[in-house]
């Protein structure tokens, strides 16, 4: 165990993901490990090491996330890790209109984030939690928060164009694009593999619980499906996607729903979940050979595509498409649904490869390299931690 | 002038269009006419006979589509053409979930019609003003209800999801697309002008003050851009069109506007009237020179070309385009801003062409026809009349 460890949290809506990285040279986790079903019974602490995954820990009640941080530290705690960890470095959903790049956590951060809740109300409490957890005991451990907006930030004015009129428009009612870092880890790893990212034209579909894909040009990104809020663009699991605007309006005037009862709906109650009515995993759907399960698949897969297809208009063509997330890491039958017939844009899966999960999937004879590759928002976030602060850690250890 | 005529009545929001065939040729129309702005001390009748076109005759106040419809069978009278009605066409915005060709007008389908008022608030209305003016001052002519929902009724299945949980979904809050009427002309048009409509992949693109897009298979509509309400889509002169649905929400829970607000906002507040905030029409804006009006039309292009190249997906490709409505027919700028960049699909336009807004505008090159074709509702409806009954003129004048 190195002396210096960048300690990763990663908070979503009912988990909390951690990751611990040695601070000198965080290429690779030393060890990985997950809360899961936080605010339920059955809430557990699981963790990887050496490639190794534990059962699940059971002791005691997760409340909420502050409950659950402190159930990481102890579990790290009991690894000897506590006393190593030089920084820490958070996932943060949201930073506001001017903000693309990560940065060092201040009270004046804090009470920034507080302000952007209305924003992204499921995400960001978790995530303030998270920090105001760490201060809390360790005051001394410098924080850094990776925002999920920040890698859509410099997209051109139009994509980010809400469709708000005139005298409505502010410069947070802006389109803003998430899922930032897992977009940011496949450039990067793309670069390492020797793909010329700078002249390809890459659409990545990160497809997982949550779901978007964005159109990247120049390693950057210049257009993205979700906006404003994390229910739009393609259908995930619980929720929504775009929906007409017309019948959110006419739901509310004619069948008496409230705002609040319909952003429940869309967020938690819609998606797979809400159209299969079964499920909102994927691979329970596959498995599921129900009408409405059928119906839910053919959904997603249908929307994916026709998003895809449209984000080939900003980019003026495609050369690579990456499937990452759990869904289009493992879901052969997805990929394919969302890629036939793409032949009059170049793209032809190979079958057997996709079949296998290989890492090309593409046939020989397509012009468009398709590929499944995993993302690693936590890898990301610690080698933003290390290009901001990689000596931080030194300057704590030595000051304590 | 004929001894019998259909009388075609094409009812929009604020608008009343008028058109007169020969019942026994409904291939051109005798006259034409329109009472516009209803409602507004500016409301005028117009006339164009013989391809001139009357100054508007301001006689009175045009309250709304009943009183227009006096004034327009007031004109008729004027010309000698009242007693010649043998039947009366009826553009019809919303059919509901089962409907798929023209109907006559019958007790039971106005009683149907009045149920479906809630699916189409801002079009119905008027719509049912408009039978009922004529059933009260002529019962004995017949009505024939042509539905603008009709053409897009044989949808694929997933292109009528609109994405609601299960537990909500119900055969009337489905996907249904409009301007099928003027899809349907340009169709028989291409048709009549030796396209292998059967065999080509079509998508029309209806730019006027409502606009909408629709991807054509073997003549008929696969998918098009609005679904379940008018207000989706591509923006439009004073509608949103897609917006994000959170957006939508956080306005309600968090700037506290109410459903009606939020509804008035995005059928006659948004669009380019709203980005620009000077003028709901696109001549206007390209005259403008301001950043705002710029905006506009950058917005409006920018979601035409996305939901273009999104229309592909289903399509599997395209072989033609067809720009039509008012801006698809007049503005150059904005076919020239949607069709850029699209080489990758085999698309290219002529730019001396489409600035003298051609027929044809698509490149030698080009292996997709873009073309510029005007559409015609009016003579849509009238072959429906025609082909639904056109024996009933005879019987009809035969009782009379």
């Amino acid at each position: 165990m190195p002396d210096a460890v960048i300690l990763v949290l990663n908070a979503g809506s009912s988990s909390l993901k951690f990751a611990v990285f040695d601070a000198t040279r965080p290429d690779s986790a030393i060890l990985r490990g997950a809360v899961t079903r936080i605010g339920t019974p059955a809430a557990g602490v699981t963790l990887r090491m050496d490639g190794e995954t534990s059962a699940p820990v059971l002791d005691g009640p997760v409340q909420d996330h502050h409950d659950a941080l402190v159930r990481v530290l102890k579990t790290l705690s009991d690894q000897g890790i506590t006393d190593r960890i030089s920084v820490v470095g958070h996932r943060v959903a949201h930073g506001g209109p001017d903000c693309d790049c990560p940065l060092a956590v201040t009270p004046a951060l804090l009470e920034r984030l507080r302000d952007l809740v209305p924003l992204a109300p499921l995400h960001l409490p978790a995530n303030i939690a998270g920090i105001e957890a760490v201060s809390a005991r360790r005051p001394d451990i410098p924080q850094i928060a990776c925002f999920d907006t920040a890698f859509h930030n410099q997209m051109p004015g139009v994509a980010q164009m809400t469709g708000l009129p005139l005298a409505m428009q502010s410069p947070e009612l802006r389109r803003y694009g998430y899922h930032g870092l897992s977009y940011e880890y496949i450039v990067e790893a793309l670069g390492r593999d020797w793909v010329d990212v700078a002249s390809e034209r890459i659409i990545v579909a990160h497809l997982g619980n949550g779901a978007s894909l964005a159109a990247i040009r120049n390693g950057r990104s210049i257009d993205t499906t979700m906006g404003f809020s994390t229910i739009s663009g393609v259908p995930m699991g619980t929720r929504s996607g775009d929906i007409d605007p017309g019948l959110l309006l006419h739901l509310q005037t004619d069948h008496g729903m409230s705002a609040e009862e319909l952003g429940d709906l869309l967020e938690t109650g819609a998606g797979l979940l809400g159209l299969s009515g079964v499920s909102r995993n994927m691979a329970d759907l596959i498995d599921h050979h129900d009408p409405a399960s059928a119906d839910a698949i053919r959904y997603f897969c249908y929307h994916v595509r026709r998003h895809l297809v449209a984000l080939t208009a900003p980019l003026e063509g495609i050369d690579r498409l990456v499937f990452t997330g759990g869904i289009g890491t493992n879901a052969a039958q997805v990929r394919s649904l969302v890629c036939a017939g793409l032949d009059y844009l170049g793209l032809k899966l190979d079958a057997v490869a996709n079949e296998d999960n290989s890492r090309i999937i593409s046939a020989r004879s397509s012009r468009v390299v398709v590929e499944v590759r995993e993302t690693d928002e936590e890898s990301m976030i610690a080698a933003h931690v290390y290009r901001l602060c990689g000596t931080c850690a030194d300057t704590v250890r030595e000051a304590s």
